[in-house]
């Protein structure tokens, strides 16, 4: 089984960080692709990034090359989950749900922990849409930008912070939400000592399981797109 | 004042019914600017469609050399709306939230008739977003495409059937789910006998009101796009 | 065109205040009707008062000899909204849900600063029918009775640090939580540094939008009071 | 004890039907003190009658000589019901929420049948305020106006129609849903072979039950009115 | 009438606690029979010692040989409710439910005051499964395990800092929230100023008014159980 | 890996097509422990079943001899998740909220279809809980009881008949709403042409999940039993 893991940004750096964490938590014989859009901003904080970046992954995915079982898509937050889900055959997977998702099976609240507060209406919306909002108590975001993640020792330090945050609230199971973050779950998890979830890790796993049960997305819930004339950027001249 | 209005698609005559209706529901002295994306989809039905839609009207609002003192976004339930309030210091109006907020004051259970049943779910998750999705009952489709509407006698006659249909569901008022549909307000309300709000005349009025009263979006809520790189398509070089 | 501004109290120089607000706020060519009604309390705060003033409001309405095009309904959180549809065929817009429509325009969340605590719950429940409260996070009082309000230094200290106690709820926007704040939105404003919306400003500017588009409550939603006996006070023999 | 219960309109006729339900549900030793506003309309049909009713019977019990232990407020969704909490030392049950608490203890889901269409919003504004609207699934007319109950075979007949119509919305219990039907329970429960509750009788039990266990309404929530000038009506120059 | 009252546990001492509050709340006539299962958790404190718990109550309910009117179940957020609504004919009432009906009768906003935090979540979904969590503000632990209540002085002084908790998160009425606090509301409400509702004195008269009116749970919502083999215990071969 | 998989009734033909499911669904190297509850009853059907299910599950666990690394619970709706959350170190995912985490990537809206329309109010209560019951839109029973899903062609057709209900009500992702159903799901998805998921299989994955990826149960959420005398049983003399 073949897995495309999409960063949302234009950064190889973090594509490299998500494909390490995709792969840590891969099946034995699960391939990883990781892929990087040629266009999009450097990373993702806000809405217009985020709409930018849904663009970019989307012309990403309908021009890739190579085949694929299943997505996982690795920006927590970011739009272009549902138009993924239209444009392909296979299932998709979003590291926001998906982190929503094994949280809602450890604890009866889960809060999420970001980057910057301006992406916290971003990630609410997305849970909402998705249908696991509803036990989320808390999104504290760190203070720290996307691309500042890199300083590891910093970043445990804000996360664990953040993380103490969202207990208060009422959390008993917390979620990473960046992909940037992933590979950081056990570090906090042993210092705040309630579960930690990676999105990265989560979406990887329930895109496995999706594939090898069966399943894909509802035609009935996301039709494929209609053949009509689109212009994907200003030098776009193909008509599809 | 001059209120920008942007269809989110590519197709010119419909930014030319887009314009009329704007400007035949403008105050006296409102100049309205109709935009026209130069690339997108040549009509928006469905979540890949709307994301590459908001992109492209985010590139139009961002590279306008003209002066505005407002937008009207006029994509029923497409995406933008949010990323555009972070770019823009002036007060940004789309047409989905404004026909409800406008609806909400005329019953108290509101539904929408709009193009294809594929639209339906963008235009709930807008609704929700934008706070005022509480009163709306159905949101039902005429199975007319976009571009299909500009057959006037048969659009008016599934929009009849539409409108009953909601009007079963509950509805005591009737939104026009699509821009299209400008200046088919009172046909439907005559025909149905429930008011009809065309949302591309409620945001121009809605628009019009916050300029005229000083206000703007918050941004609190909506902050500046970080500087930083961001590729705006697989040419752009400029780095912003 | 010709708005019906009433007051929901008895105090005249309260009625002088909101009039002053709505032709602040009104377009060229508008004309505001400023009406105080003969009887109810000198001041609404709470149900009791709430419930006084509504009826006294309907009657003033219905005896009004004057012609207009549309009621605004000047008491925050006050009842009547619902009756006054019934019995006008002219468009009714009330300061509460007016304040929260817009203010859902200018950000994600909103919060609403008033006089009493004991005001609170009459704000929430009206939010509520009216289809806006999703947004709202905080509905704080100052601690002044509403006819305390005449102290406009005190009463803008009040309202600075009551807006400060609704923005560390979360919220982004900030509405007047009283028809006898008017005008002192922008004072608020640039001490909180957050959109301040005034209700009596925006439902003058929805009344006449609503005017201006043609539409007016649906019947189907609030149908004309039935013809039958009403005793409007212990003398009333009119049998209406 | 001696529960005070008010009919909300002037009809003497439906007092007394209110009257019998009250004594043939109360405890033995409970005196009932039947009262009928002097001024309201002859029957409560929409918003603009529930708030002239909830005025008038207000003025009702303010002005009441007679002492009671305890207030039940026999209009089904009519307003007037956190006033009086206010107004008064003694608890106050509304016949509404009385009848949804209890019906909420005999199924899962509950529907209720009422008189006009008109009255549908007010009752379920007034279960959504009361706190008990999640569990009902359907609020259905039965076509006849309030004065029209007095012909018991045309309501039964009425009842039962709309009845089934709860049911097929998901009811497991019904709720009688006005004053003047009180008596037609046990009738229309073996009809429809679902349990019926009659508010007028739910809210006798449930006012005993409050006084017996020494339970009266939070002054947190429903503070005394502030002593000021109130104009009751045109001609009171009572100043209170 | 007889009321049977169910401990929820095995410590007779506490359903004598239970058996006199149940007694002072009763109507004159009421006979009380307190019921004790044989087998169960000494206290239930938490999901395994719940559904244990329900279990052995069932068990309890099913081969009681004594006849009664109506049950009372008296484990504040414990399972059981509706099986046994299955089970009887008769009424059935759980405490956790009777305290919030009465709390809603007499202020906007309740809370609760129990023993440990692992009991929250059991409460917080019993209130939701009957329909009356949308007012409950907050559930807070004294720190006291079930069978640490027989210090009074203890109890009521930790207690009162519980109220004041849920006071400060908004309650403005309080609730008990263990069978083994019943007795102890005056004294609570007198040293936190707000009504406090005793979950099994509300209990008591609210079957007793299901009683009296001759009301009983809907077979449409809890069908009797269906005849098959059924082993309630390991030794059990009846089969029944 | 070793998961243990629960039936929550005593027979042993549906423990066996439980275990078939599970081992079908399961990833190379993960070993299936089918386990059946010694006393119970011999289907669970409504919540006197579902009390006496959960209770014997949960002795069943408390007492088994072999060790595991999850547990999977196979009764859908049923009770004692939270028990076993409380009980056990590994993770516990229960088939009910497992087919709904699945659903949710599927589509927007999902719907169950289930044996008796008994089981209706146990399932919608279990998601709630569970937290993913936003996105539900019904759940329909197929009028064949647990014990009469051996006739595969039966059921089948029953629930292809109940698969188009709950797309009539807006389902676009269908669920298999009883364990015994397992294996059934390729048949009905292509009869219906909607995905269909099988709770078993995907309670066995989403088991794999968090083992592999090293997350248990929140202790925060559900701490350990306390130490104390409990008796499961009436011949229980153990003490614990």
């Amino acid at each position: 089984m073949r897995i495309a893991v999409t960063n949302c940004n234009t950064t190889q750096a973090m594509t490299d960080t998500i494909a390490a964490g995709a792969r840590a938590a891969a099946s034995p014989g699960t391939d990883i692709l990781a892929l990087t859009p040629t266009w999009a901003p450097e990373s993702a904080e806000g809405w217009l990034d985020s709409f930018l970046s849904a663009t970019a992954v989307l012309d990403l995915l309908r021009t890739c090359p190579e085949p694929f079982d299943a997505v996982v898509l690795a920006g927590f937050g970011e739009h272009g989950r549902e138009g993924a889900r239209e444009l392909l055959d296979v299932p998709v997977v979003d590291i926001t749900e998906a982190a929503a998702h094994l949280a809602c099976l450890l604890g009866r609240r889960y809060g999420i922990v970001t980057t910057l507060d301006r992406s916290r209406g971003l990630i609410e919306d997305s849970l909402h849409t998705a249908g696991v909002a509803q036990n989320c108590v808390a999104v504290t975001g760190t203070g720290l930008a996307v691309l500042e993640l890199d300083d590891e020792e910093r970043t445990a330090s804000a996360l664990i912070a953040a993380a103490h945050d969202v207990r208060d609230h009422g959390a008993e199971v917390i979620a990473l939400g960046c992909a940037g973050m992933t590979g950081l779950d056990r570090r906090i998890q042993s210092a705040v000592g309630l579960p930690v979830v990676d999105g990265v890790a989560a979406a990887v796993r329930l895109a496995e399981s999706l594939v090898a049960l069966g399943l894909t997305t509802s035609r009935a819930a996301f039709p494929t797109p209609q053949p009509k004339s689109r212009r994907w950027h200003p030098d776009d001249d193909s008509g599809r």
